[in-house]
């Protein structure tokens, strides 16, 4: 395995971070890493805010799921689907038509440059030794946040990333192993799991974690009271579901 | 810059390739760095599509904006959201509940799993030496897609990509420029551009290029006629649209 396939191997969420700053050239290398990510079209369909200010970060910490370390990581990133910059720019320089606004289909494919450029970030950041986790709460709360943040109709906010040095702790915690790659990749068309697979991905998943695997019954009981029917999943959907109304039927005036 | 980082500067888009097969090997490696990606409580909610058959890339290239180089790559992935799977899980083992359906906010959530995951594979594949490409266009014709792919109602394509050799041509050529880091990187909170930042930000482009600049207008005007207006966008715009109000409505019988 070649050095850089090893890294993505090694890399895992990290939550918890040392003082240490991130040098202002590590952090810039980051960034630019990021804005070398493949972009439909080179169209640049994302924007990053970079959240300095430790009132903002605090906000941010309670408004995703209240998980407190956000607001001591070093680096806070909020990665948005951006077709702001565009639909103003042609709002600006065109004048032979009425622009159209942005639609749905545009907002996935921003969606998927802005979450490309995530993961570049990400793997540079390993590659310096900086640990990052993925905050996918930034979805909640959609009203405060485009508020908090000054969110413009056509910029949504569609990841979250912390990064900074690992503590000693967060190094040596163990990579959560993964489902066996044939569960997940299927030939030419979608193939549904029965029941006896579902058991075996478990069993399996389980058994490189060296935990007891008592079917997959309790694994789906213990994943829908933590995660389906947990309030912020609920929150989740409901913000989503909101902005998502917004964004179709936003007319911004500019 | 650390070799790491280098392989993320030096990653371009390639479209045509040898044709010079992928190894078995080489192939799983790519497939399993995918699956080494962060996932949203490691619940890994996407599933890949391992396109092999000559009729359905064939078909895949007419449908993803009549691109015939898609049906000529030696591999040819589709990137699911997927919260079918769980949601079948929680059908078949769980007795004590109706379930409810997924809603948008696990489905952006899903679509960022699928993202993070391609690009994973992306930055292996460049490892390895092989050229890839998204192809974003996967999100157009959702409704014959989904009949071509056999996809269930909560299995949503997000994005293709195609990997293969680079032919010479495609080595050699020049990696567009990407605009500068602070046109798109902003502090703390959203930053509208005026004329001025556009102008500057599309004439340092350009020059970085090598290629004349003339004026923030002309590049407003040639992009709304080559992507804002094309019938490719139309048709992504409205095939998104269905797929979300599909997505919404689904009452899907197991």
């Amino acid at each position: 395995m070649n050095p850089i396939i090893q890294s993505l191997f090694d890399r895992k969420s990290v939550r918890l971070f040392t003082k240490e700053p991130i040098s202002v050239e590590d952090k810039n290398l980051l960034l630019d890493a990021a804005l070398q990510a493949p972009s439909a079209g080179n169209l640049t369909l994302f924007s990053i805010l970079d959240i300095t200010d430790p009132i903002l970060k605090a906000t941010l910490a309670e408004s995703c799921d209240h998980q407190d370390f956000i607001k001591d990581a070093p680096l806070v990133l909020v990665f948005l689907a951006d077709l702001q910059r565009q639909y103003e720019g042609y709002c600006q320089f065109l004048t032979h038509t009425p622009i159209p606004q942005p639609q749905e289909g545009e907002l996935l494919l921003a969606c998927n440059d802005a979450i490309i450029a995530a993961q570049n970030l990400v793997v540079a950041a390993e590659s310096l030794g900086l640990g990052s986790c993925y905050i996918g709460d930034i979805l909640e709360n959609y009203e405060s946040v485009q508020k908090l943040l000054k969110l413009p109709p056509f910029a949504i906010p569609i990841t979250m990333l912390v990064v900074g040095y690992p503590i000693e702790a967060q190094k040596n915690r163990r990579k959560p192993p993964r489902v066996d790659r044939h569960h997940v990749v299927y030939e030419n068309t979608y193939r549904q799991l029965d029941a006896d697979e579902y058991e075996v991905m478990y069993a399996n998943q389980m058994a490189k974690n060296k935990l007891p695997f008592r079917g997959a019954k309790v694994i789906f009981e213990d994943l829908y009271g933590r995660k389906t029917s947990a309030d912020f999943t609920k929150e989740m959907n409901r913000s989503v579901h909101e902005m998502l109304k917004a964004f179709r039927k936003s007319k911004p005036i500019l």
